[in-house]
């Protein structure tokens, strides 16, 4: 009838399979690894050369940490396999204030994911050109521009294009690690460019470098980060979701493991130095005008060789794949809006699929956090860490705990499997241990460096959430059905603006005489003489068989005689129903809305308030809105990872309706009580 | 009946008096006696000391200019009272595009009014409390911040809070110069700060002394700005209109030429000398970390002396005048928008009286553009000048010479009074002349200098204004009423949609029953089974005579189920016309709207798409709404500019209503043809 509608209802639904899900939800934790040896070997670089021999026992903390981490999310995935992820354990299980708090360390860290993918991207984009050092936070917002800019427009995160960058990082990586290790083992380990340059060793406490080596500690779990992805992407996998979802996070562990293993042991062995301050290393001359490069770049230029071409390759993944996490937070935000929004955290229009105005507004404020964020911090890789992992943190820590308690539950359940529940809580509690011990470290450690900010923003963000569940209840209560909710309008007038007679209008007065109402008047407000004129000349010659009311505004005001004559109608014929015709243009670009309907917007509101008043608006559709149907099929962010296609629906035969026709009499009014109760109340007001 | 619906009617409108039109009007032309002389003054000292010997002969030119200015102003007051000013002459006697780029050269005028009375103000405000220099930008950009946080909120311009400042201006500056002279009568002449300092002047080519004095004569044209504002606020003045905003034109010019002169004579006899670099001035030592005097401060230092209270009472006054006169773009934005909006070429909207949400996107617009062009010029106001007066001088030719136009036409006409058309033929004449060749001067002079950027931008706004115009003229075409329209819909079958069984439900039901239609059912779409149950529970227990259809939903989409719904019912009923009834919350703050109608607003704008359908909207208005009924009296943006206050509207009698009935036959429509040609059309497509 109206052409093609919804073609959105027609999109062909799939499910991802592993091949596709592996580098979706793993883009976030797995280039992580780009960072997190960085920063590790980084801190314990500031105690002096010699803290390096340390390493590679903080490092094997963190892969302790990252294996425990991965086994606690498969027993989550399990248990938990609607995409929650960690809110929802901690809601279920914790109460709503620990889901609160999970909820609003996810998004801090969803702003942090951009900001510090970006920013790493970018470090290791200007190790390849260092040419373009100078533009370092320019070029990390205009990369979030771009980011936005595509979410904006709408693109599929399960395209093969997705996919792609993970895979070559993957394997170019990995590459890289096996080619160093067998130079190693033949006498030609590789050495790196920062190799010569010594750092003066400050005298430390026994108390500071413990100290050191936790901070080291903390830093290096920035490799966690993003674990938690495909937890909350269950649904997104294909049957059986849980099964290959397991699986996938198993494996993206196992590849996580390697490639920071890898990174790390290369790094020790060709002697990458990389300081805080680059100016601390002795014997690099430029320090202060040259970029320092990334540890990757290092050990790329050191196995490779600088200016190869896997050097390069090397580089460019690193620094793809970075931008596809930060493009994974714009993807699991909308997401994690629609979980809160469902619970009644939330607007609830985040929970309303396929709303772009509201993924605009997300992807916008999104966007604009990070870039306040990099501008202010400059992106300093170093420092946005310190504000990343807090969030990450408190997440975990709340979410195996949850664990916890849901296990100790199910312990109780008549005819449980004692041995395997058992098993699932020590492994729980076990990461809810460790995760929590992280936690306490990363926050004493890092407060003072800039992690007070998540500090603040966190209460923040809870409590604007507190705010929007308190709100919607108190509505739903306004809006409850109570015992004096009495019924009975009566009266049916109808009213249809006319302000030019053009087909608009016409069509507003056509349907209004279809309905046959009780009584019906066209309105003109006149406030131009000429325009009043032509409005009766074009009446009388067009044979219109309703009576037109023209009422003068001398204040030229449209609304205010128009609820004048209603009320005195009112006044006279009792309290009537009465519904007002305007017509309302349809279009098919954003900026036409910019040059339409906003005087009827404006009547109509003000029309809204008068009692008995019901607003029809008629629509009128311009010719551009031919457009409005092509454009509905552009994916959502988000989209892929919720799980829930938009599946072809089958067009005959419809799913049968079902009619429940209730016949019994109306319940007695008494006679003049024809409004409702509530309406009333404020009569009296 | 709902209480007190519209209390900005009952606003007691006021038309300005002389003693408040002239600060209001005259705030933005006076301040810039606070820049011109000094830019004059500075671009003279380029050439060396001895180039201040030309200053008194540039002042003078300066001074003509202004006469001639402010008399052919006069004569556009008398023949245009309606407030259009310079762009109303121009379109209606040179044409179309004219108009559009003087009204374009106007727009970028506003926001160059901000920022250059914004970077003066802030200059100033730093001569008096110099250790602010260092903040320079922040400041300026938090004054834009400021007036739109304040236009935003709402203040009346007419209040006295707004003309004291000006007529301490007035009257400080006026008694700095009669007892500077005064102070040079008697022997003791006022001494400059910046006295002793010298300048190396350049060998110059005659040619460059020319262009240098033509330089400095263009700078000093800075003055002019804002003359044009008081022929823009005609509307505003009590009766008689005209003669009374001439006479405040000629005071307000006498004003300005008194400061002018006299500050230009003080800084002479004071010897200040104010460079464009600090340190091209010899001997002095700070000239890289002190900021340089502003010639008011120097002046006012030298002749009350440094820290006395005068002193500060002068750079106060100055600073303050200078953010009025920024204040009032903000105010003449909205009164161009709705001029240029009545004639077609900006969104109706902004003709749309007290649609508070325009005027906070033009008041937003106006102080983003600002904010951008302080930061990107680091609020340097000498550069900034540059680009102000090109659109400044644009305005006044244009304007002039569509005033002479007009006088040549009005000479044609039978029984015109010769004499007084000639004299006002050659005054416009004059201006028109001499304006035009300070456009040339000043274009020519300041094109390298940055005024290249206004070229750019004003063709942007000029095609934007073109291309709504053109908008609105095709869409006028297409709703048009053509001989092709027939109507005579026909059915009435009516739909409620349930949600929750809520009050704003039953409300709309209550409605939808009252309304009488040929067949009404109430249309549950079921995507949650427990929300189902609920629904069909409430509806027997509620005893509703209304049927109820039950929708399945299995993808969980809440519009398709019911545009099929109604698709299948016309597909066997013909094309009935269908109203849906929909509940809409009306709310009393602007977060709520957040939380509310967004699921209605999507499902209605794909109803919308339908054909035969239209909404009807039936209001629940929550109790926070009753806020929106003390809100309305906020004063808007240039409301005391417009002259045309709302007044209060009698409530009774009402203005008699004309009713006009016409009971001819309606036209025979043939059998089949039930919807308008013109959306049939669109079902062919």
């Amino acid at each position: 009838m109206i052409g093609d509608p919804l073609p959105s209802e027609r999109l062909e639904g799939q499910l991802l399979p592993k091949h596709l899900a592996l580098p979706i939800f793993a883009s976030d934790p797995l280039s992580s690894v780009a960072y997190a040896p960085q920063e590790l070997l980084m801190i314990l670089l500031l105690g002096g050369l010699s803290f390096l021999a340390f390493a590679p026992w903080v490092a094997l903390a963190v892969v302790v940490l990252l294996v425990t981490v991965v086994l606690s999310y498969r027993q989550l995935v399990k248990a938990y396999p609607s995409g929650g992820g960690d809110y929802e354990v901690a809601h279920k299980n914790l109460g709503e204030k620990a889901g609160l708090v999970v909820a609003s360390a996810l998004l801090v860290d969803y702003v942090m994911t951009v900001v510090v993918s970006v920013a790493s991207g970018v470090d290791n984009i200007i190790s390849a050109l260092p040419w373009l050092a100078p533009f370092r936070v320019e070029l990390a917002v205009f990369f979030v521009i771009i980011l936005a800019a595509v979410n904006l427009r709408g693109v599929s995160e399960s395209s093969k294009a997705f996919a792609i960058p993970t895979y070559i990082f993957i394997g170019s990586v990995f590459l890289m690690i096996v080619v160093g290790l067998g130079q190693t083992f033949f006498g030609t380990a590789p050495v790196a460019e920062s190799a010569a340059y010594t750092v003066q060793g400050e005298q430390l406490t026994q108390a500071a470098i413990v100290l050191l080596l936790l901070r080291s500690f903390a830093s290096g779990c920035s490799a966690l980060t993003g674990v938690e992805a495909i937890a909350n992407g269950v649904p997104a996998f294909r049957l059986p979701k849980v099964r290959n979802a397991q699986h996938t996070l198993v494996i993206m562990g196992g590849i996580a493991i390697t490639l920071f293993v890898g990174l790390t042991a290369l790094a020790l062995i060709s002697n990458v130095h990389y300081a805080e301050n680059p100016c601390s290393l002795q014997g690099w001359a430029e320090c202060a005008t040259a970029p320092q490069l990334s540890l990757m770049a290092q050990i790329a230029a050191a196995v490779f060789g600088n200016s190869t071409i896997m050097f390069f390759v090397i580089q460019a993944a690193t620094a793809l794949v970075l931008l596809l996490a930060a493009n994974t937070a714009f993807n699991g935000f909308p997401l994690l809006g629609s979980v809160l929004a469902k619970d009644g955290y939330a607007p609830k229009s985040l929970s309303t699929r396929g709303d772009r105005l509201i993924y605009s507004n997300g992807v916008l404020l999104l966007g604009l956090a990070a870039v306040v964020i990099l501008v202010v911090f400059q992106a300093n890789l170093t420092v946005l860490i310190q504000l990343y992992i807090i969030g990450v943190f408190v997440s975990f820590t709340l979410g195996q705990t949850g664990m916890v308690r849901h296990w100790l539950r199910e312990l109780k359940l008549p005819g449980a499997h004692r041995g395997s529940i058992v098993k699932s809580l020590s492994i729980n509690a076990l990461g809810a241990a460790m995760t929590g011990i992280v936690l306490i470290v990363v926050t004493i450690t890092k407060f003072t460096h800039g992690a007070w900010i998540v500090f603040v923003m966190m209460p923040i963000l809870f409590l604007l959430m507190m705010g929007v569940n308190r709100y919607y209840r108190d509505v739903a209560k306004e809006v409850e059905v109570d015992p004096t909710t009495t019924f009975g309008a009566t009266g049916d007038h109808a009213i249809v603006l006319v302000g030019k007679v053009q087909k608009p209008v016409l069509k507003a007065l056509d349907y209004a005489i279809a309905a046959r109402h009780e009584s019906l008047e066209a309105v003109h407000v006149s406030i131009d003489d000429e325009e009043t004129k032509q409005v009766k000349k074009d009446w009388v010659r067009m044979n219109i068989q309703v009576p037109l009311r023209i009422i003068q505004s001398p204040y030229r005001d449209l609304s205010y005689p128009v609820i004048r004559h209603v009320k005195d109608r009112r006044a006279e014929h009792g309290s009537e129903v009465t519904t007002i015709y305007m017509p309302q243009y349809i279009v098919g670009h954003w900026w036409e809305s910019l040059l339409h309907n906003h005087k009827a917007r404006r009547i109509r509101q003000k029309l809204m308030l008068v009692h008995g008043v019901t607003i029809a608006l008629v629509p009128w559709l311009l010719d551009s809105s031919d457009l409005l149907y092509g454009r509905r099929s552009r994916p959502l962010p988000g989209q892929d990872r919720r799980g829930e296609p938009v599946r072809p629906v089958p067009r005959a035969p419809m799913p049968p309706a079902i009619i429940t026709t209730t016949t019994v009499a109306p319940p007695p009014a008494p006679p003049g009580a024809s409004r409702p109760a509530a309406s009333r109340r404020r009569k009296r007001k």
